[in-house]
């Protein structure tokens, strides 16, 4: 059976698990959430998730959500990106979600998706200090290393990465950090690797082109 | 051998560990680390863990960090508070780092821990709306069931709870959220519970002492 995603292309959490399974090349198909009006406030969406959250992965009569439990569920089901140490692997998904992704996102939405009148300079200042060390971190890590854990690419990578590519500002400058531009050249030289907004529907330029029709 | 957990009273992080630890028997003793007097900005921390985070767990050889990669490391070892479907209880413990703990924990962190006059007043209110929204996912789960994940208390359940604990005000209060408050209880009830504070070194109390002596 074909898997079902619900997600949206500006949802970084959605495009690990859609990256995955892109380079898996695990058959999916994207169902549009319609984030940006509201679709993930409403009973419909919290009856399919009460987390209120994107990505939702759907296959087999099996509902998932949260894209560490995902990623981990593809991995094991179809035996890639999973070559190393179980718990390192781990490490990096749950560090991306407390410290990595979870922050990324966070600042990209405050400093480019909400209206410039609502933004909150002082939130934005403070997480840009946390992305900042976080960005650290991973750079630190990747010191005389491909791959976030062990030697070949794996969810841990998938995860890490995700924010890390779209265009929207928000603090992160790849030639900043060269070790990480470098590691995220290895992981779009992967066959099959596509950008977020080329492998998931919804995108800043489709709904500027919606809002001027 | 006995485990090494490096960790401080006031890190709602070690003490998920801790709890796991303490309710089940395993053998263990605390490592202080003086996170208030910055032990854990030194490269020494930095060398044990790169994260530069509580808590880190060592026993046998084996190191580990991140709670969740350390709570999952204990439940397999133990054969205890995993029973139930895998991906529902990692569903929360990546919900827990992503939306609770790690939002519980900065938010007492800046309304706390910080001196009066560099609290941020507005990533204060900020936080405060995020973590209410989590509260009210938790909560929202909890009706009709005594644990998050299946029938029986996990480590989803160890994770969770954590921050909510303190005595620390930072916009929680348990009247206001019975079934959060009834849950809590029932952590409570577990023979050998044990209060963060009287678990771990290190105590808001013992600090203020320290500075009036």
């Amino acid at each position: 059976m074909t898997a079902q995603l619900h997600c949206f292309g500006e949802s970084g959490h959605s495009y690990k698990v859609a990256l995955m399974m892109q380079l898996t090349g695990h058959p999916w198909q994207p169902v549009f959430v319609d984030f940006f009006s509201g679709a993930m406030r409403g009973a419909d969406y919290r009856a399919l998730n009460e987390m209120g959250e994107a990505p939702v992965y759907v296959e087999d009569g099996l509902t998932l959500a949260q894209s560490g439990v995902i990623l981990l569920h593809l991995a094991e089901r179809t035996g890639r990106f999973m070559d190393g140490d179980r718990s390192e692997i781990l490490r990096w998904l749950f560090w991306d979600n407390h410290k990595g992704s979870s922050q990324f996102g966070t600042l990209r939405f405050l400093m480019n998706f909400l209206p410039p009148e609502k933004r909150p300079a002082e939130v934005i200042a403070w997480l840009q200090g946390r992305c900042k060390a976080a960005l650290k971190t991973l750079d630190g890590h990747l010191a005389g290393r491909d791959w976030l854990a062990g030697d070949r690419p794996t969810i841990a990578d998938l995860s890490c990465c995700s924010y890390l590519y779209y265009p929207e500002p928000f603090g992160f400058d790849r030639g900043e950090w060269p070790r990480i531009d470098a590691w995220l050249d290895r992981i779009q030289a992967l066959p099959g690797w596509k950008h977020p907004y080329d492998l998931m529907p919804g995108n800043p330029a489709d709904r500027a082109a919606k809002e001027d029709a």
